[in-house]
């Protein structure tokens, strides 16, 4: 049997891009539970300079990486929730409403905890590996500066990145104030 | 190896709620193919008549069908699309952006097919099984009459509905014009 | 002094337009309570054939009305509620953000009665004064067919509202599916 | 000198197609003015049973009805108003802000009317040319029903929707109530 | 009789907090007019750095205030106001479709006094009450900052935020760029 | 005849305001092509520091632009692109939507470049007039800092700003912080 009913912990990011300080929570995560809710926040947004990558392609990211890292696909339930402009007193509720039952949420973020644990969920938070190096606003300002991310990701990921043009789209989204604000 | 990455083909469906008719698709597919992309239509609809289960309640369904039913759950990579209200002809790129790449498409749906087959895909039908029986349409109305439903969805999608008091909650729907229109 | 901090109820309509049946259920439960919360549904819609007035307008209207039944102004703390298209499971979520804190919810309508119940709330059910007479479907139809609605809302407020030619606006209304669907 | 900088009157419609009708009021007040505004409503709006086509395909018909009709594409100042959904009492304010100054607006629609005059706007009727058969609710029933539409429309209009299989896109629209709702 | 149905003046604000200066304005309007019209602006926004309080909690901190201050509620006519994103042509309109009608504004702000002054309003300045001091953003920075906040605002609107950890809010909504933005 | 129905290019920019680069640029395209379709950008949003003018009156300054320089108003389909807040992966399909088919972009801008070549269409850049002059940004920042911009656009698109008090607009958008965020 692949995954059981119960109720598995939540665990939020906007894994753009996905990164190993998220396998490593995962797998953090994965050691203590049977399975896993991913949820991939700002689902709706992409091609902005801080959310490049579609809710498509992070999910591709997220198969690739498991593969690569051997996490098992059919433990993982990974879900999308949309950000609810302005009104983020709505956000639990939608993240309740696009997800399976769960009660323990897996977040450092400070307001991310607050909302949460003001709800009455149980918060836990994650330990981070080397968080200043494994973040997705380093990795973005990498890509940006031209240095080396690629050991920041799983390899599977920096290939993917790079065949969908990735790096492109990054430098392009942050020269372009024009069209787009 | 769980999944391979090539390019798994695109069902797509409402899934008001999952029923056997859902469950004989995917297994035609996964027939056909080693894995499957499951998109969840009206993704963020939800408490309508016709839309009454949130978006994790769908993927609950699910789950709960694939482990009934003997799917492998980690070679279903599911997601959801939101509606584009009016603005239909955003609809397909909605869909590229919420998915892994895909090259056919499953649907017996005349409007779906017409806009896929614009945008170059290939689509395919899927076999029905009795589709006038098995139809979230049907479901939805035996459940308003009080007339028996349990033989069209799996048991544990059809257990799980009565625990989280769907029936209630359709038929309240059902009576609620004033509030909600 | 004027009002308690204690929690008031909640009293919820869409008080299209306000009626007697209104005036009756405000003044039932301010027999009962110290003050009231009135919220006022689908704030942000007007100008539809089920939804003429602007929020503004009801607002007059519940003015209009307290000073002629004499309610006294003062114990009536008043809101808005937009409603959030197709998101249903976010509304009581949206009442609360809307209004000062509340225990108790006024309603006979079966779906608001649900989620509040869901959610926690006492809810309550309002002696009807003849239902089917003091509606806003009823008045509404009146207006429509040519038929004497007057002796179904405080006069002041039919003054007002035959002052906004509120009569000639929903005739119109009736008449233009053209341009807004 | 193509056009003045005088006030031009407002056209609004839908033109969803641009028949006949159209070309017969357009050409009336270009009988009476120098130019003209014509508003095309529910721009953003397409692929709906009664909103079949999208902006840049009703603009296409548009100048291609005019080379066939011999009307002055110059003398034509064409523009979009998106609707506002629920919001009607917006709906003014957006035309005026899409759109060139106006001071007499050509409408025989009720509700349209009534906004603007109540918007202190000089409202002016249309003669109509036969009204019953020259309508796009006409065109698009006898486009589903298989009957002949072609008289209604300009020759170019006719080919151009044949062209983009207009006639397949309304059909699969109207068997679509599933997906899209 | 507790308010007159003459005409009463717009005052316009976001109250996040409400404060002293807040309470001095209406002051000073309430002592050349009968009653008054409060409009609380960006209605729907909140969890925000800037716009920490919900509609809801906005309502009861003036309610609040106005019981230790004396402010006869019953000739407060408190109304929200929610932004129209990028389309602030539609302001205006909005403002007046959420308000009994009104013919005097009183702001300071500048663009607030052009846009209602274009629409035909009379608009009038408030005498300010220290503004470095007594404003929304001095409060949120000296909360942030760990400065003592209290003497800019009533008491009980102190022990109110207090009471719903509205301190501890403001801090986590200023640490959390992340998943919010 | 005044336009041939052979794919126009397009030509893409938010002209706030209209300047003499923009005229340049029309007329290096009208030299090479029988006629331009032009798209207004953001064409939903005005009233913002960097989005002073309405739909209507960059139109308006268009049709003035023409009529003072000499470009055939009927060699122009003008039309205009609402912004798709942050789901820009929809944007270049939203243009198609709005626009009357076409093969051929012209832009200098880096991500409208990139979209568009990811879609398949032929992208040109345009001949700089003087770009550190003539542009938007340039004109704005004059304007609010009281410097000379009359040189830098048409003489009647001058007049027109001026008649419309657009300096004004901008100088009070500029310290509105408060109302509008």
């Amino acid at each position: 049997m692949r995954f059981r009913m119960g109720k598995a912990p939540l665990y939020i990011g906007r894994f753009q891009p996905v990164h190993n300080g998220h396998i490593h929570a995962i797998k953090h995560i994965l050691s203590k539970h049977d399975s896993i809710i991913i949820a991939i926040g700002s689902s709706l947004t992409s091609h902005e300079k801080d959310n490049p990558f579609t809710f498509g392609e992070r999910l591709q990211m997220l198969r690739l990486a498991f593969e690569e890292t051997g996490i098992d696909f059919g433990k993982c339930i990974i879900t999308g929730v949309p950000d609810v402009p302005s009104m983020h007193f709505l956000w639990v509720k939608m993240v309740e409403a696009m997800s399976p039952p769960f009660e323990i949420v897996y977040t450092n973020q400070p307001f991310t905890k607050r909302l949460f644990a003001e709800a009455g969920y149980e918060v836990r938070p994650i330990p981070y590996l080397e968080r200043e190096k494994y973040s997705g606003i380093e990795i973005r300002r990498r890509i940006l500066c031209g240095e080396d991310w690629s050991p920041l990701v799983p390899v599977k990921v920096f290939e993917y990145i790079m065949s969908i043009q990735g790096v492109e789209r990054i430098r392009s989204l942050a020269s372009s104030d024009e069209v787009f604000k």
